[in-house]
Formats: C-alpha cells, structure tokens, sequence
C-alpha cells in the first residue's frame, strides 16, 4: 500500500494513493475518529490497518499537492554515510583519503534537522554566498513502524513500516569543515521527500534500484544489494542502546555518482533539476535555485 | 529568572522558581489561558513576561520534582565539540592525533537525540555490554528565545533565552567507531540537564564558571572565557543556512578534565555520582547505574 500526504480541501492529511490510477482516499474518510498526521497513522497502522478500505470511488490525485510524506519528522533524521561499495571507492579517491581505515567496520551515522524536509512540489534554495558546493545524494529511506532498542539484526525487519525516497541535500564544504556532518547537511529546504511511502509488504526495500539523473543526465545508478551495511545492520546500530520510536526515519546512504566525486567535482547550480527514482516506489524531482 | 519543569499535582508544568527561598509559583497560575510546557513558555515568553507575578506566596519547591527544564526538546540538541583551549590540548594528546589541523577554523557541531533527556533526580543508565567506555561532559547550554536565520554574531545574543546545565554523557568507543559521534552521543539518559533555565539578563553565559566532580573528586574546573568558539559565534554556526527556532539547545563544549583525557583513562562506573557546576545557574548532579 502506498500512503502519502496530500494537501487536499485546504489541509495536509495523510491518504491511500494508488499510484497507476492516480486515485486517493484520505484515511479520516475510512477511519472513524482519524484525524491525525503521518506520524500517527504509522504509530496507530496495526490498529487501523483493517478499515483501511478502497474500494469506495477515489479522488483525483490531480487536484491535490503531494507533500513530503512525513512533512515534520519527530526528530533528527538519522543518516548513513559512505555505504555503497561504488560510493565508498569514489570518495577514497578524493575527499577521504586520510580517514576511511574504519569504514567497512561500523557505520557512519548523522542527522538532518527535521524542519529541512520540502516534498516533491518544493525547490530547494541554493544558500546562495553560504556554500557553493551543494551536492545531490539519492537515497532509499527506511521509516520505523513498530519502536525498539537494542534491536537484533534478525528482527529487524519486524520494524519496517515502509520505504520512501529522499535527497540527502549536501553542501560539501560546510560538511567537511565542520568535521562532524550535521550542519552542512541540514541547510533549510536540504531534504526534498517523497512522493509517497510504500509499505513493507509491497517493496522489498534490500533488493530495489536506486538512479538519479541531473537535468536528465543519468549520474547514479546503484542497487540496494551493494549496500555496505544492509537495512537489518543499520536498524541494528541505529537502535543500540538509542530507543527507535514509529515514524523515525534511516537514509540508508548514496550510490556512486555524486558530484563531488567527478572530476572535476560538479556542483549543482540555479535552475537545476534533480531526479531521483527508485524502482517501486517511485519518482522524486526537485529543482535548485 | 529561573524557569524550571516541575512535577506537581499530577503534571508537569513550567514554573518560576526562587532558588534561595525554595519556592515556585506555576505559570498557569500567573498566565490566564497558559497551559503549555517550556518550549510553549520559551515560544511566548516576550509576550507574557509582565503576567509573571510572584508577589503571590510561592509554594515549597521540596513538594515538588525537578524535571529537566525542557523534558522533549523539539528536535536534536545541537552539541558542540573541543570547545575550550585545555579540553582541544587534553584531546589532541590523546585520541584526536591524526584529526585537529581543522579544530581551530570552524566549530564541531554533532546533536543528540531529544529523547535521551533526563532530569536532576534522575538515573544514567550505564549500557552494560553495549559500551564499558562511558564519560561525563559538564556544559552550559544556550536556550534560544528568538528564532532566525543567518544570524550574525552581532545580533546573537539578542537570541538567547536563557541558560541551563547538560552533561553530555558519551560512549566513547562508540563515538568513535562511527566516526561521526551522534550514535555515542545518543544513548537513552544519556543528556542529564537542569536543574532550571537562567534567563539571560540574571546571567552573563560568556563569563561564568564550569565544574564537574566525580565522587566528590574535582574533575573540571573551566570557564567560558576560555571557550574557542564563544557563545554569539556558536549562534552564528548553527543558524548559518539553517532556521533555529524558540527552544532550541546549543550545548556549548566542555572544558578539560574528562575521563577520556586522563592516564589511564577513567570511565565511569556502576554507582558513580556525577556532579556539576555552573557558577550563576546552580547544581545538576545525576548518578550512573
């Protein structure tokens, strides 16, 4: 099922989408009582998941906006750093060269501040004198559906409520001067998310193909089979001795193809469009400016 | 004027606080139509401070327990890292050789997850097996009042609330296998914080004193005209490219004296007492177990 959050008769609320007829149903229609957001939805889904009912006449998803589909996340939004094996090869070649000797042993793990999350509709704002080197990532995100700590690898996946896309906006200077990541990585507008959340049933999220493309030229083309650390691993430290809540969401890290890596590097500039999909649930395109 | 969370009658509420006296007077009380929680009086607060009365008899504080001054920070705290001038020394003799040509440029800023707050009477859990590497950080934390944008360093302190204690508990192994520190940062209980917010006109955050004792033994003794990076350039970092918003932490560095930086190293352990200072503020002393 996919769900996504749409601003439809003058407010966001979460909905089922069907994707191939572009129809929607919003879930306070089917739920007596519903009145919540995403987060909600994904914290109450083992409750509701059985009135979720479509076969009612949809609406037109043309005449809504599809918004992020977690518009404010609850927290920081963990994310992972250098973990394809393509990805991770292009950045010893240039940027890391004194510092991957740890790499293939723990992952890398950073945030994002919530109030950076813009849905599909949304530009992103180039900071203007701030960074000259914003940098696009694709990147499959995990979204939380049922808490934990100290989760094992084995039941991971028992946690997983759904998949969606978002862009690891990065302003490359600003993230390694800071040596810690948060800051360059947080700049207002530096996650476009979305279109939708696919849930766990319907996506295997350890087996689907991730590509991006810059104004149309293909730059990534990766595979979550050559994930580093793999969704079980990365739920696994994400959750040691730290509490998961439902609706917390893991980017799972970026293939080969950034523009940092290139040589020489290619920033993103004003009018540029960045398209990333994800075979199963998606695309997600933003422009720059 | 201090501001602390209070569990009282049922609830937990902000309340102004007469730290001498012993006594507190709820903002519910004071504010007609008040029912928020701290980040709600942080948010309002220009606009109902003339209401806050205390003429009224107060009420004894010993019937009441402390909370942390904000139990759920709207999102991550931001965090900053090598922060004073002995701390930077202590830290580049030991674990960060290879790492500090950079540490004088730019400010380390790393968060830590909202949920692993904790009050003045409460527990550190110690993480048994997951980490036998656990430290103490005594830090004074910047409240943000007034939110923005690229705020620049002139205009900085005009952004602060107030002030209040936090130990940034850390695993250090942890915090250093991933490279980036937030995951060892970010263990439950691991941000102890109290016991109240100091408004920014009872104190000057750029000239105070900064102590921590570990079973009584006097570990750190700094104080922030020692800092590397000072509170209004901490203010300027965080808010470059990125919206800080009311209620927003900035935990300000440590000074020398951790446990990490002694030889041998010193962790700490089951039944520890970790106590701190923070001249103009008052005690926040939790133990570990």
């Amino acid at each position: 099922m996919k769900f996504a959050t749409l601003q439809h008769r003058g407010r966001a609320q979460p909905c089922v989408v069907d994707a191939e007829s572009k129809l929607f149903w919003p879930i306070s229609e089917m739920v007596a009582g519903f009145h919540g957001d995403m987060n909600q939805l994904v914290h109450d889904y083992q409750k509701i998941k059985d009135q979720l009912d479509i076969s009612a006449p949809g609406r037109d998803l043309r005449g809504a906006t599809i918004l992020a589909p977690i518009p404010r996340p609850r927290r920081n939004i963990f994310c992972v750093g250098r973990n394809y094996h393509a990805h991770a090869k292009e950045l010893a070649a240039s940027v890391f060269k004194d510092n991957d000797k740890n790499a293939q042993s723990w992952p890398i793990v950073f945030t994002k501040v919530p109030e950076c999350v813009i849905g599909p509709s949304d530009r992103v704002a180039l900071p203007g004198e701030i960074s000259g080197q914003i940098d696009y990532e694709a990147e499959l995100a995990i979204i939380i559906g049922k808490g934990g700590k100290n989760i094992s690898r084995h039941a991971a996946m028992d946690h997983v409520f759904g998949y969606t896309i978002v862009n690891d906006v990065t302003a490359r200077d600003v993230q390694m001067r800071h040596q810690q990541w948060d800051m360059g990585k947080s700049f207002d507008t530096f996650c476009p998310m979305g279109p939708w959340i696919v849930t766990s049933d319907e996506l295997d999220g350890s087996n689907t193909r991730v590509r991006c493309w810059v104004n149309g030229e293909l730059r990534q083309d990766g595979a979550t089979p050559d994930l580093i650390f793999d969704l079980p691993a990365l739920i696994e430290t994400c959750s040691r001795g730290i509490t998961l809540f439902p609706g917390d969401i893991i980017a799972t890290g970026t293939p080969a193809g950034v523009g940092m890596g290139m040589n020489p590097p290619q920033y993103l500039k004003n009018g540029d469009v960045v398209r990333i999909e994800i075979d199963g649930i998606g695309v997600l395109e933003n422009t720059f400016n």
